[in-house]
């Protein structure tokens, strides 16, 4: 029972349903609800708002939130609120279907923020006053602290700088994620901040649960549901060849004596190919690999569980239904090998930098200059956010982006002339990496980049296209970054109208 | 006479002429050569090497370096070595315009790198070997260790990582200079790096001067010459109307509570509208200012000289003529109240972040959701790079920029419906300023951002052309970010073709 894990007497008295809870929640409010790609979120509370504001809506009243939340949540949190037209405003990362297409049709105003930066922007006050916070938990001790649930995201700063707090207890997660946590609340604002103390990528620097005075918790709700557990596609061809290439670099520059046989820690993004990675790294010559990542996905857990990652230091845990009952089941095992940190401390620039962590990440296109889309379809509509790309990508030692050279069965092209919007740009990344081969950008101009994306990136139904434009492009302008300004963007023009990339 | 600065007896044999250190530069060799921003670079043996490749170049013969800076140098350096197409890589800043066009001539493969990432990235070995440091020095001590010049720049990384080391000592240089370097050479590699152990703008963390071994010096030249020290224009009513409305912001925020009244550490990038916020500064209603910066100009010296700022770092001087009077004239005040650091160190990201440093950076355009072009002239050429502007506009505490809200006569509008190259993207731009306004971009989505940039910042010229945009964008396709792709970047090519942004 849900209760139990309540282990706080007088906190005991404040349990309510979830409707009850989400009487607080007034329109207009800023909420800061915890909730990283897909883990720790809340369960019951967001329905309980989304019917409050719908019943609003019918009576022709206006409700609406503003919601800044760790990374992505799920159709129970984003996916209801959205569906009930409350959400006016939303950062950082998001990913539910119907949040999205109400950021595209202009009915949320959606600010797209590296995560590193989130925390301490709401310390900073620059989102405003947070008059509730709603966080997810696994339980309460005895003197009232807080044990995170799956994921820590913004939990620390949420609870320091909401006036008030709503509490879900889910007693589907496991009791042993308890110790796993370590939240470190120390940062500060300038000028009285402090070197972050972690010098190797596990130190643990913090304590394992969230302080919070017993007079700003609003009301805790019981719940008893699994977090967002998505299935991971097997890796296809596409994905191992493109997940061979970034390993066979990593082992040139480890028998070249530039890297340790143990790499440095690894930071792996969302997604498919990043996993397919992860799980190629189940059969390479490395070991005692660390892990210094946002979210940890089935691929690391794997690489922990086979023995060849000691560690890994992460913000959420973010598994498929498979994994996660592979996590539960040998919790005992991984409690001294994975560490949950708050998304400041897991994106944080200084940390980042110091442990030299290498970045994978993936792209939704990048242009012959090395300029990387992550966020943007077609220019216009937003997909899912920047997440923590930039973080690792400015910062990491090694900063790599992974993409098939195609999508949409071709009709995409994931190497196009420019992109029609710049995440990443030409002076941060380092290698492009599709099924067709690397670039490796690093000490090179523009017009040297241009020649490598082109030769070893593109796919061949698009190599012909890219080098004509590039040379006619040479003719046009300056030639440090040549462009045909009326024509870079044309690509993703004709695809609007045509539905291909392709000249038919 | 400068011999006498070479205060060890060893090293006083390796004196020779340029012409003779020349000798020791071959073709295809990667040069690590010390300046930044007009300060620090060698007088002599850049002509000297210059003459060897004409000579090269006359009898049919290659010659060409690929060279490392600390930032832009000066005619005397990139100049003579571009005008004798003698550079065949360039990477970070520069600002000459012989090598400036050289570059877009496309004779120098030219990289932008963020300098922060320019030492780090030496020693990570991504630029290739260096064969030769040349540095300029004040002088070398009795110990053999060498007093840097005007600005360290990558100094410390040049003469770690470069094989051999030319020394070039000026003997025009205040020889009061030795004592305000911090020389700090223990960052490292990952996975043994550190915390930067500076709690403060001003802490002192390192030695005086830099180690060298005798047997790594091939020669020692001696000069006698003055910096680059360009005049700067008086503020105009349009510096002056830009300064005003940032001072007026720290004002107001200081008012709020949110800064001390003494803000926070201050970086101030180059050219004259930045030297404008600095001279704006005198009369602002802040008392003990500090300084983090790059290049510590005019303004900024004469905030220490009237007691308005207490103490500055910086990387490089680069004074006016009659600035520089000043400063070797109250060389003994300003000691103690400057100091000298590489630029891995005033462009760290981890102090950056730690100390809160207010980024006040020149942009050559702002689009209407806010990225930032620092860089390239109509999307094709490039101007002087990134420098550390990418350094202070991720990690500062607020990130300004500014510029007037025309060039050339107004035919080119500072604020455009998008950007012809992104260097600082929508998600790092927190303030653009122009005489006409400011917008504050903080936790705002881009269309709000849009109607901000718009109405406050652009000029009344430009206004209704780009409010027609943004309208017609909202038709075109996605509302998150809204762009008509065909004619986002058709400002800049109606300027290629008649001169002027506006339509006739």
């Amino acid at each position: 029972m849900s209760i139990e894990r309540i282990r706080n007497e007088a906190l005991r008295q404040k349990v309510m349903s979830a409707e009850a809870a989400a009487e607080f929640v007034k329109d207009g409010m800023n909420l800061a609800i915890t909730g990283f790609t897909g883990a720790g979120y809340p369960k019951a509370l967001p329905t309980a708002i989304a019917e409050k504001a719908k019943a609003a809506h019918a009576r022709g009243e206006s409700f609406g939130i503003g919601m800044v939340t760790g990374a992505s949540t799920a159709p129970e949190c984003d996916g209801v609120l959205a569906e009930a037209n409350a959400i006016k405003f939303r950062s950082p990362f998001q990913s539910d279907p119907t949040l999205r297409n109400s950021i595209n049709a202009g009915n949320t105003a959606y600010q797209d923020m590296h995560l590193s930066h989130v925390e301490q922007q709401m310390r900073q006050g620059f989102y405003g006053k947070f008059d509730i916070a709603i966080i997810e938990a696994t339980a309460i001790t005895e003197d009232g602290k807080i044990i995170p649930a799956m994921g820590i995201g913004h939990g620390v700063e949420a609870v320091n700088n909401a006036e008030k707090v709503i509490i879900e207890i889910n007693g589907a997660l496991s009791a042993g994620l308890e110790g796993m946590h370590d939240v470190y609340a120390e940062v500060g604002l300038p000028p009285h901040r402090k070197p972050i103390p972690i010098i190797g990528a596990f130190d643990r620097i913090g304590t394992t649960a969230l302080d919070c005075p017993a007079d700003k918790i609003l009301g805790i709700v019981l719940t008893n549901a699994g977090d967002r557990n998505s299935k991971f596609a097997e890796p296809d061809e596409v994905s191992k060849a493109i997940a061979a290439q970034v390993i066979d670099f990593l082992d040139h520059e480890v028998k070249a004596g530039r890297l340790p046989k143990s790499l440095l820690p690894l930071q792996s993004g969302v997604g498919n190919v990043a996993n397919a990675v992860m799980a190629g790294l189940l059969d390479a010559p490395f070991e005692d690999l660390t892990g210094y990542t946002e979210v940890l996905q089935d691929g690391m857990l794997d690489l922990i569980l086979a023995k060849k990652m000691k560690t890994a230091s992460a913000t959420a845990l973010s598994f498929s239904p498979d994994a996660l009952a592979r996590f539960n089941e040998n919790i005992e095992f991984l409690k001294d090998k994975i560490i949950l940190r708050p998304m400041e401390i897991s994106n944080n620039p200084e940390v980042i930098r110091r442990l030299g962590v290498i970045g994978m990440n993936s792209m939704i296109e990048a242009d012959i200059y090395g300029n990387v889309n992550s966020t943007h379809i077609m220019g216009t509509k937003m997909m899912n956010g920047i997440g923590g790309s930039g973080d690792f990508t400015r910062n990491g030692f090694f900063s790599f982006y992974v993409s098939p050279s195609t999508a949409k069965g071709g009709a995409i092209s994931a190497i196009v002339p420019m992109v029609s919007h710049h995440d990443h740009t030409e002076h941060d990344v380092m290698f492009i990496v599709t099924e067709q081969g690397m670039a490796d950008l690093r000490g090179k101009s523009p017009r040297q980049r241009a020649k490598l994306i082109i030769d070893n990136c593109s796919h061949p139904d698009y190599r012909d296209m890219l080098r004509d434009y590039y040379d006619r492009a040479e003719k046009a302008g300056g030639l440090h970054t040549p462009h045909i300004l009326l024509e870079a963007l044309s690509w993703h023009q004709r695809f609007v109208e045509t539905g291909d990339m392709r000249i038919k």
